[in-house]
């Protein structure tokens, strides 16, 4: 523990429920705050789309394999699972030891499987894939891949994941580890519907109990969380819409179809008629990130491309979305005399966080940083893959600040200067340290 | 003349002017039709984008060298002229041949430049680029080249002028050229301003007294053409519209300027409100070949790009329209919040076929066809760069047809199916033949 632990922390707020708990470890040592700084700063660098995580995989199991544990790669080639039991620690008798040897719980990964015989376990999960966009920032760790960025935090959630996990490993050698924990790192978070079917489908919570994950958010500060029971997220669909025509000259859009403004009265009207026939309480919103259509100013062009998401907040209107794109869509594009071709994706439903697991990341953020760094935060329109785990286990995830504190900026996630304030990483890795060690089913 | 020519014709229509004018040569022989519909079909298969047709160049030239002409391919590095100059015949008597060469009307080109000593050239102007868009016909001489398609019928129009010249040359051999010719194959008609200025600034028209021309026109049969005194093309624009926002999460368009949707509203709401703004008479029509923003479903794009061209039929509102384009565009762009830059490329005026020009080509297509086949055209939004040439010069434009007989689909010029009937292309050579032979100035 001397490596990457200080002594237990006496700043630990009054008001936080320290008091009642087990005693936490202190707070992370320089070398390893700047070891997973640097660790950050290497995948911001290098950011990889949603399966194609290739370095950022080997870069993880690397780091793991260094601290003593053994992660396995999931079944489709990026992405993967690290499981760390307790141990007896050093002044543990050899009766304890046997003991745990017979429940299995040692540091040798189990087989992929239900562990009946094993408690079960607290997974912890990040998310690895980055976004296909510039990095539009002046810094150093700037992407170096043109076209790519880590926009969306996740270079931060998987150093999170990472630094928790070498925590926990050297609190399991000290005998410290009460529970059994399986960090999970997850591609393709980006891609609708989401890698956490597929790994879901690879047997990754298999022997999981419960689940927690954070999300940057840059409306929150760095050193806070926002959490909420219930609803976090929303529900959010893709869509893809192809427009044909015939083409022609743009002296004569008379004689064809005129596709640039068939595509471009979809991309405003189908919005315009679903805030009209959706409920509006339910928050239904259509935004497109794509429009294509063309090479040349004075050619009529024959295909017409449009990519946007759908969004909502509650699951009835959710459930009604496809047939009501699908009537816009052809209705718009008839109009238009163009031929159209949509493809809905069902993407992911709402994270709803589970009450116990919500309390869990309240009473571990409350234990390491004061009750007042925890601020109650709204359902947001963002969707999240993290959803489809909560289908087979409860969890819960929390809003990770990452706003420099004092910085007044509004710059969202998804935008090209997107960066994060770098002690959030120490705050998360307290964070899920907490609660692994609070943990208690 | 035996090679390229048929004995002179009996079957000329008995409407046309035939009887009153010099003998005309004969039909093409069928080895010249073939050769040229193979030429055609050569160009076809490897389209060239405008200042890049070198191979194209290199074919015309090597073609024309071979029947002893010595074309100079332009400084600009792509396109060609070639002067064929009368000479005195196998029978001309010495005294002939000798005042022939003192007026430089040898069959050896003069370097460019004002030729105060010889007669005026008539041009006959060729575009020989072609078109940035895929060619979507299923025919063996189908383009090679993915994304590329000659769908204007330059290689139509080049492969006249070339063919005219294969006849010119033969005919000055044999004595029977009364004027001299320069065929003008000129590069870049597509791309706005157009070649034609920059060819007339490498000195193309020194020398020159009046200039003709022929474009394919897909509503016109085979075998007839389309003629028009005064204005028959538009004056034609380019315009190029850069917006660009923050970019964001398509989950929070409230936060940032929803580029995709303004990117859409300004494609529909400028030649909406272009249409309240401008006089109706001029039939202003702006009209977008192309839109492209965004890379990903869920992620708001920071740039968003527009091009398209703008035409109308006459000079006052063409003075007008620039500003009126700028004013709506920068109007829509706040209206959305996106920041806008408007790149407005004066293109051509209208092409405005000169009397005289107009009457010779009428006249030569109904010595070699009968006057039934000279049809009244309209004045199209087309925009041509062959405009720039009646600055200077006199010259009249013809629209020759190219539908096949009895077909009635309507397919334009720049759709990736389109095709002529290649009849068209003998069509061409006799009607250029006629009005190189019939040239009184």
């Amino acid at each position: 523990m001397n490596e990457l632990l200080s002594p237990a922390a006496p700043e630990v707020d009054a008001r936080g429920a320290a008091g009642v708990l087990p005693e936490l470890p202190g707070r992370l040592t320089d070398p390893l705050r700047h070891e997973l700084i640097a660790f950050r700063r290497d995948l911001h660098m290098h950011p990889e789309l949603g399966n194609q995580e290739f370095r950022t995989t080997t870069a993880i199991k690397t780091r793991l394999e260094r601290a003593g544990l053994r992660p396995r790669v999931l079944a489709m080639g990026t992405g993967l699972i690290c499981d760390i039991h307790p141990e007896p620690g050093p002044g543990a008798d050899q009766q304890a030891v046997d003991q745990q040897a017979a429940g299995k719980s040692a540091a040798v990964p189990q087989a992929a499987g239900p562990a009946h015989a094993a408690p079960p376990m607290l997974a912890l999960r990040a998310d690895i894939d980055a976004l296909p966009i510039p990095d539009t920032k002046e810094v150093p760790y700037r992407s170096t891949v043109p076209g790519r960025a880590h926009a969306c935090g996740h270079d931060v959630h998987t150093t999170v994941v990472l630094g928790t996990g070498l925590v926990l490993a050297e609190l399991a050698k000290a005998g410290a580890l009460p529970r059994p924990v399986r960090l999970l790192f997850q591609p393709a978070e980006e891609v609708l519907p989401g890698g956490a079917a597929d790994a879901v489908d690879c047997g990754v919570l298999d022997g999981v109990g419960s689940i927690l994950a954070v999300h940057c958010d840059p409306r929150v500060d760095a050193g806070r969380i926002g959490l909420r029971a219930g609803p976090i997220t929303s529900a959010c669909d893709r869509l893809e819409v192809v427009l044909s025509g015939a083409g022609g000259h743009t002296a004569r859009p008379h004689l064809t179809t005129d596709l640039v403004t068939a595509a471009a009265k979809l991309a405003t009207e189908v919005p315009a008629l679903l805030a009209r026939r959706a409920d509006a309480r339910s928050g239904l919103s259509l935004t497109w990130g794509r429009i294509e259509s063309g090479h040349a100013p004075n050619v009529i062009p024959q295909r017409a491309e449009l990519s946007g998401t759908l969004r909502c907040l509650n699951l009835p209107t959710w459930r009604e979305a496809p047939d009501l794109v699908h009537e816009a869509v052809d209705e718009v594009a008839t109009l238009h005399r163009a031929k159209c071709e949509l493809t809905y994706v069902r993407g992911v439903p709402p994270v709803v966080n589970e009450p116990s697991a919500t309390a869990l990341l309240r009473e571990a953020m409350a234990a390491r940083s004061g009750a007042a760094s925890v601020e109650t935060t709204e359902q947001s329109l963002g969707g999240e893959d993290f959803s489809w785990y909560l289908e087979h286990v409860p969890g819960a995830m929390a809003r990770l600040g990452v706003r420099p504190v004092g910085d007044r900026r509004s710059r969202d996630l998804h935008q090209g200067d997107f960066d994060a304030d770098e002690s959030a990483i120490t705050t998360g890795v307290e964070l899920f340290t907490a609660a692994a060690l609070l943990h208690r089913s």
